[in-house]
């Protein structure tokens, strides 16, 4: 047996999220079924953390043992071939000896995309939050969000349902700005993009944190607000939960 | 009665084209059904030309004759309230006496996307051509394609089915390069941008262009080929039409 590594993107459009679940396409189903039609045998994958339905990945990172022997370029375009063409298999390697993606994460960075202009961009409507009551103000925004910086017990911004632990995390870079849309030129500049980078993030962390920044954004609370909702220890205090077609996993480091 | 003009986008992977048609869907016939519902009566609309099945547009201009007297901005918001999420009207204007946007228009310019990295971009799949016989050479593309700037009969790059009264066009601008990728960072190299504007295309005329234009890029023509094939006036000379996914009517302008 040997255990592989795979960089995925995926667009999660079609999904019910990463994690099989019964009479629901998912992006694990898909993933697995490929594997076993190659390798001729099931596969348990395990990927760096969920994503819900709706939600998108840059570079999820993913696991399995198998006792295939094909080379990793050869099984990486036999996935790609075998895959549909809303998920694809961007890298392949031999992993270390007990390499477990969820334990041995060490950072994940994540973006939100908030589209705020008038008109939705018929291109990007799977792929962003249109924002329709008016222009954000991303600077606000980026200003309020540096509070989030740093080690702090993150249980306000945590939905209920997916128990951790414990709720401290690091964040180690967040910022919110509003830039380049992709395709459409006209909409150059009704785009905002918040990216986050953290040691781990807690069930629904990013979209509350989005929420809860458009609320300051929007002139609805002050750029200390988002300091308070940290401070307060309650999903209550926060705004909230952006939805998700907006989110993608950007990628997932190890040590 | 007024006439009223309308800027479009539409994502065209859901859509049999442009043009009404029998037992299909089409933008022409979403919009003229949404017209319907918000004036109370049929409305016959008049595109700048017509795209085909899964061609995009950022900036279709459309026209049609209506007794309602709706302002042109609460008739945007309700068309937009009422058309699928794949099509938007960016603009409503008032057209001047007798505008026709076929005969009207001076200079219409297109996009056509080629993305040429090894593995499938999962976010731009519908939105460019993935050509996955190696790396193209974009710098070379764009030189081969100066041929074509310039007042000339271009019927080398029209596909049969739609006789024109004559091919003569003047092409204004016309350049190939690899450029930045929307979405997705990991591919800010696969792309490759060709943007061309002419007084007028002929049936297929970008998509045979690129076509064309990727004999060169891919090493199997020489540089000075797309010249010859313009000078042969024949379509048997020019490269493959470009698949529809990759093309986009980028907008349209009328004296």
């Amino acid at each position: 047996m040997r255990t592989l590594k795979l960089v995925l993107s995926y667009d999660g459009t079609a999904y019910a999220g990463w994690q099989v679940q019964p009479q629901c396409q998912t992006v694990q189903g898909v993933l697995e079924a490929a594997i076993e039609k190659i390798t001729g045998r099931g596969a348990r994958t395990v990927a760096s953390g969920r994503t819900d339905a709706g939600v998108h990945a840059l570079g999820q990172v993913v696991a399995f043992s198998t006792e295939s022997e094909l080379p990793a370029d050869v099984l990486q375009r036999a996935l790609n071939a075998e895959l549909p063409r809303d998920v694809a298999v961007r890298e392949v390697t031999e992993a270390p000896d007990g390499f477990h993606p969820i334990r041995d994460a060490v950072r994940k960075r994540y973006r939100y995309v908030i589209h705020d202009g008038r008109v939705r961009d018929v291109f990007e409507r799977q792929y962003c939050w249109h924002y329709v009551r008016g222009r954000l103000d991303a600077d606000a925004m980026n200003r309020a969000s540096q509070a989030l910086l740093g080690r702090h017990d993150f249980s306000s911004f945590e939905s209920s349902g997916a128990e951790r632990e414990n709720s401290v995390r690091t964040v180690f870079d967040i910022s919110v700005e509003r830039g380049r849309a992709g395709r459409s030129d006209r909409t150059v500049m009704d785009q905002i993009f918040l990216e986050v980078e953290a040691d781990g993030f807690l069930y629904n962390m990013v979209r509350a944190i989005v929420g809860t920044l458009v609320e300051v954004g929007r002139g609805a609370q002050r750029e200390t607000w988002p300091a308070e909702v940290l401070r307060a220890v309650d999903r209550a205090a926060a705004g909230p939960t952006a939805p998700p077609q907006g989110l993608f996993l950007l990628r997932v480091d190890y040590g």
